[in-house]
């Protein structure tokens, strides 16, 4: 993912020089910093102190998100952290706090689907009040297939995050209750069905399949009283040959959402290199890491989970992104 | 609906005069009758005992299906009853049993989507092999809107009871769990959403929503671990205008399953010529009044319901249609 | 197409018995015949002749055409004509001429497109005036492949004939030039583009590739002056399955047209059991002959060819069908 | 187009800064400047001179572009012309030949649909080999509206001089022969429909529709003789609202082909800053307008124009974009 993001920034976002480059692979980081015109950082932490970085890409394991998101904030830096923010949600509250501490927001989580120009357009529908009022929202999340290392929590801290916190900004509303189930209760629980409860009555469905087999494929579509919005995701040609009129399907996410992608990082460089961040909050990553949390305690346990309110902190008053 | 299979009948379906016609309101059976060359009969029991009727149609008010089929039974006779078999489960038995003392088929339950070619297809699809091992199925259906007398356990029995029969069809498969919720807890329950354990493992899910607003859909989607497939229908003309590219959506279940049902007519007279029936079953029907029954429990509860398994009969072997 | 209208009509079409058969091979015949029911006449002459025989399909190779519809107007019985009524416009107008001397209509040609719900939506769409002024029809016509017989005139009289109708048919207006060109000059000159221009101003394009390889394709668009309409002819399931997401594309046009051919038979049973013939006339088969040859001169000669107009005898008075 | 090249410039494309515009209306090029971060030119010459210029974006009247090209070669800095690249061929010539005198490509002209995603897929699935032999290509090129100005000649110089590109490009081959016709003699004549024959033997319809109403509509099949594709464009999302299932129009071709000019600008600009162009070359801006001549020829004359072929200089040699 930090290679991506780095081909994405050199290639096509303005305003922006990729200066230096940390993994714990040295010889990958070496290849690409070479390739960006940048130079190798020695730690993570010099990478953040550097004078030469104005502004930190987070695309490390998982488990270091939090810390490196609490380093930029200690830094007055600006980051984007790839999603999730946090593996627990008690990590994530320490980005949150550390923010609220400063009393400014510095880190963006890597919710890049809503600047998806599909999920925006969506958005937009919702908010244009053409639908009615929302009552439920579908949603599928396939992947061709996954690592051998795949968890049944993991898959919904991992994958089902993005549903998780997509369908609370597509209706500006909070998750209350959760649960999960799937029909293979012995080995992966893949696919996993989610019922997700939002506080203003509405009901979303969430299918994750991580090993759907036939390619990458998401799909979201907003029920409401007057009609309905769907994503239409569709490649760009259509071919008819022996017999199929067929479109090709997406190998992977990348491919899926690089349009989203590019425009999550353009939209993060101008904010940043005002000192800024206008984009999914450490706020927006905290609750979806709370929902996360309910949705394992549900798929393990079989019984809907309810999902623990917080006070929202002004710093993260809506309005903002 | 009686009408419009009077209608079928005498200008779609090869074999078939239609003799007699029986309703309740004198002057619509007139009407009906002269149309179709036929005459009124003074009662539902007179017209099942006629010597001038060789196979019977009811399309009466759900709450007398039970009693026609049995009084069919009683006589001997093909017959076509409208879904659902019956009111209750107790009563859908009291049909099975009747055929079961007979020791012979006479009632096809009109589970007309069995015989739409979009579902026909999808389920040579899964039976083909091609889409590995059924995971999950998502069911979507919807009406413009209801008559107001519609109530939440109405629309299980009225309606989802027509997805109870697909999935368990399209599976070969029992259900042997339910639940139900709603996004609207204060007045009618619509939409509703159905989750389905299946014997076998795979769950499907259900959104009925009987007052979409826009129009009449039905959608189903097949997922299985080596692809998925959806039913596609499409109206047979789309139009650029205005700025939107487009196509109409079918206004009821009447002109979205047209072809459905006169397929359904043609099987069923075929068979009946020789006396005997072919489709779905009673115990067919029966199932999806059980199944329906704890649909309306698990709505009225909140919490999943098991469905009671029964043995089935040796006259409903599977092998049958 | 004799076997296959004979399994429609005794499988789909109320009210019509198959009494007679006939073919040159009298073993083909049987076995159709004994199917149907019916039995084998000792010819065509003799089966238009029968007094077990009310009404004729005409099925036979396309020479034959022209004396077996006059055959059937001097008996007196009402016949669907197999398209293209005869080889030439010459032999087709001896059967309108036969009808005029009549002074009634009893052969319907069979273009069957004028019954495909796609193409009557389509014409319903233009006449409603939604799409404006027509200006333009986009046709296209693909098989998978051929016989090895095919030749370039064959392929204007025998495939694009269905075209030089439906444009005429879509637009209540005549063909008066047309032009025909190959990108393979060197053999059979397939695929053809067709340039048709039509008496009130309008053009249309047709593509006629009788070896498109993929499979049977029709397509067609009419474009006005305040928007466009298009068939949107789509098989019953989508699948996606190993990174495609495609549907089926019809492998000949018997499964495409099954609909249009069981309407067209049923429609013209109706009417011919009241003596009648009430779809497209011997004039429009006569019509789509003359336009054919001057697309043949056209596609040989490389030049625009007029297409001679004739007086339209009262007998074919616009406002039959 | 100027103010939009602009506003992709600064948004979108890395490595580019605006540092000078000129405008004959010196209100606008203040506008766009201060938008941008530059100053105003004092005349477009004195802009292609500044040392404060490295490449240039011309997007003046038509009638300007080859002067202004020339003047680009004459500085020896890489330019990117907006098509057509002149009005005249003889006009186009010049420019070509002025970089023959230089012995460098520092031209490129704007035929953006090459980077459009969906044109480059198709040009790629046609050079995989997928489709066969490529027979026919057809094209549809429609705009909601034009200006009261246009006019037949207009139309074929201005709007289809894309179309006489991009069937070239995609098919690497040349167009020697073109006719144009059009439903509407008196007035403008729009709809047009042409017919292009290539070098290599196929032919190609295209159809310019400049007042089609509805909307900004293109689109293009390759047909080959083992299948076809298809641009497949669709927006981002469906809704189903009041009956109908649609998707909506882009209303012109900034909206239509905005990713297109994306890429091509970034393309252009990273060639650029090391001195070159590597896009659509003035040889095939001048072909496209040879092509044109000839299809205002056939235009107005109504009969086939042969296209006169023209040695390329080898400066332009096959293998350059």
């Amino acid at each position: 993912m930090g290679a991506d993001h780095v081909r994405t920034l050199t290639t096509a976002v303005p305003g922006v020089a990729v200066t230096e480059v940390y993994d714990r692979d040295t010889e990958r980081a070496t290849q690409v910093a070479q390739g960006a015109g940048g130079s190798v950082a020695t730690s993570a932490e010099d990478l953040i102190g550097s004078d030469q970085v104005d502004a930190v890409v987070i695309a490390s394991p998982d488990s270091t998100h939090a810390d490196l998101a609490v380093a930029c904030i200690a830094a007055g830096k600006p980051a984007l952290c790839e999603k999730p923010l946090a593996v627990t949600a008690q990590d994530a509250l320490r980005v949150v706090e550390a923010e609220v501490a400063l009393g400014r927001r510095l880190v963006q989580v890597g919710f890049m689907r809503r600047y998806d120009p599909g999920y925006a357009h969506l958005k937009a529908t919702v908010a244009s009040g053409a639908l009615g009022e929302v009552r439920v929202v579908h949603n599928v999340h396939r992947n061709a297939s996954s690592t051998t290392s795949a968890t049944g929590p993991g898959i919904v801290t991992g994958s089902m995050i993005h549903e998780l916190d997509t369908v609370a900004w597509l209706l500006d509303d909070e998750v209350v209750g959760i649960r999960i189930e799937s029909p293979v209760r012995d080995g992966l629980p893949d696919p996993q069905l989610a019922t997700l409860e939002m506080a203003g009555g509405a009901l979303a469905t969430v299918e994750v399949f991580v090993n759907a087999g036939y390619g990458y494929d998401v799909r979201c579509e907003v029920v409401g009283t007057a009609g309905t919005a769907a994503l239409a995701p569709a490649p760009s040609v259509s071919t008819r040959i022996a017999g199929v009129d067929g479109v090709a399907v997406a190998s992977d996410f990348v491919a899926h959402f690089a349009d989203a992608y590019r425009i999550e990082l353009t939209a993060w460089a101008r904010a940043a290199s005002a000192g800024a961040v206008d984009g999914p909050t450490t706020w927006d990553g905290y609750r979806a890491n709370v929902v996360a949390e309910a949705g394992v305690a549900a798929l393990v346990g079989g019984a809907r989970q309810p999902v623990l309110s917080a006070s929202r902190p002004a710093l993260y008053a809506v309005g903002a992104r």
